[in-house]
Formats: C-alpha cells, structure tokens, sequence
C-alpha cells in the first residue's frame, strides 16, 4: 500500500541516510522524499510516500520513532492532511503547438518560467492528482525534462 | 560553502540511503533534499542543497558519480539553471490581523489553500528569496507550522 509519512528530525548529520537506510531495510520503496526546514531551524520536516509491506514499514516507523534525533513521526494516511507537490516540467515546443500548449497551461494555471528555441518549461503547484494531470497532457509533446518536489503535507485545521 | 547537486537515480532500493550516507560521512551538512519521479519511471531526480568542505563534497560527487546506480552528477553551483521551492506555511491568525496577513499573501501571491479558528495555511513556490521573504514577513505574526520541498532546479535553455 502507498502510504505518507512526515517525520520531525533534529538536525544532526545521517538522519536522513538513517531513515532511508531504515525503510530500505523493511523492503519498502520510497516513491518521494521531500526534506526541508521548518519554523525552527534545528529541525528539519521529512515527508515520504512509500509503498511496501505494512507490516514492515510499521516496524520501521517504531523503530525510527524510538531514535534521539527523531522527534515524532506521523502516518498522514490516517490523519487529515492538506498535500501538494511542485513540478518543473521542460517540454518541446515547436510554432505548431505552442497555442495548444498555451491552452493547457491556462487550464492548469501553470506558470511558463523559461523558454528556449524548441522548449518551454513550466512550473505548477497542486495536489498530485493535479500534477499527474498536467504530466498526462505534456507526454504526447515530449516532455525534454522534469523535476517532481515530492508530497510535501501539513495537518488541516488549528493544529 | 552552500552548493546544490542534481543527481539522476536508478529507482533501486537504498540509492537514497547511499547517498544520504556519502554526503554525511565527508562530514557535509543536507540542507535540504528533494527526491521526485522524472520523465521516465525507472529514474528519479534527487536535488540536493548542501553545506561543508568543498574537497570533501567533491570526492563524494566522484564516488557516486562512479555508482551504477547514479545515471548522472551535476553540480548545479556551475551551471545555469532555474530553482524552485514549495513552501506551506500555518501562520496564527485573529480579526484584528486578518487584513495585514491577507495584503502579505497577495503581495507575495500566495494561495491560501486551509482556514482553522485561529490560523490560516497558505502556499507558496518561487526561488528562495521569495519564499525567505514570505517566512520573514509572517515570523511576527507567529507561525504554527511549516513544511518546505526543498529546492529542485532545472537546466535553462533547451538541453
């Protein structure tokens, strides 16, 4: 199953070669991994979308949870969460197609970011149903290039 | 000094964990990392900003460089290319400053994608002066949680 977990970390040196090295271990996959800072700029915030064996991550996740550097780890697939994700996508353009182009990036509200001669790339924001959306669109172009941010994710309401 | 390496990846187990581990033994500090699908689903990108010994970071670039697993090592410091980070931010909220955040967001263009009792979430992409900036303006208002992407970057041009 594919799940999404975001883990506070103290900032120290092999935390995140830890965690991967630990989901490896369990046999999982880990499809994104997106590690940033946070309000505090001794803790960093790690989201992963992993898919593996249940049984096996949740080892991981309780192992990972009894370590110092690791401050708490939450499965986002049982909480309410707000996700999104950043996409830079080069794609081919030639005089023929660039209206069609332009077309799809007015529907996505995406934003042209560079253009070369026979390439325009673009930048979109959304939730990942959004961003395969586009993706699915571009692919008959010819996508030259494309960089995914990975879930990023924050807990809906006050909390 | 601060640089950020672009590495694409064959999407085998402990890749990441590998390389979160190079980096980590030349004593280097991950500032933030960005690990997202590409174009090809056999290949993930991994965008990495980070601190340490120049010597030591290049020795490390070389060493993965030489990994079957890494298809490819650019250090981005030497190129030209575009950067983007995502950022959502849950800043606390009341009547009396609803106004001031809301001229803040437009300012900066973010969206506001979640509204609590006391707290409003917004997001935001850009280059990490933008998104810095943002951060600045809504310390005083009192951020109550924070989720970055890491920075992921793309080649200018058409390559």
């Amino acid at each position: 199953m594919k799940r999404t977990l975001s883990a506070l970390a103290k900032n120290q040196p092999g935390v995140l070669a830890e965690l991967a090295s630990e989901f490896g271990k369990s046999g999982a996959n880990i499809l994104s991994l997106a590690a940033g800072e946070t309000e505090n700029p001794e803790v960093s915030r790690i989201v992963l979308r992993i898919e593996g064996d249940d049984t096996a991550i949740d080892a991981a996740e309780r192992y990972l949870d009894g370590l110092d550097a690791i401050i708490q780890i939450d499965d986002l697939s049982r909480k309410d969460f707000v996700d999104r994700e950043l996409v830079m996508v080069k794609v081919a353009m030639s005089p023929g197609n660039t209206s069609q182009l332009m077309q799809i990036f007015e529907v996505f509200r995406a934003n042209v970011i560079g253009m070369g001669q026979e390439s325009i790339t673009v930048e979109l924001s959304g939730d990942q149903e959004r961003i395969d959306g586009l993706i699915q669109m571009l692919v008959p172009y010819g996508i030259k290039s494309m960089c995914r941010s990975g879930m990023i994710a924050l807990k809906r309401g006050d909390e």
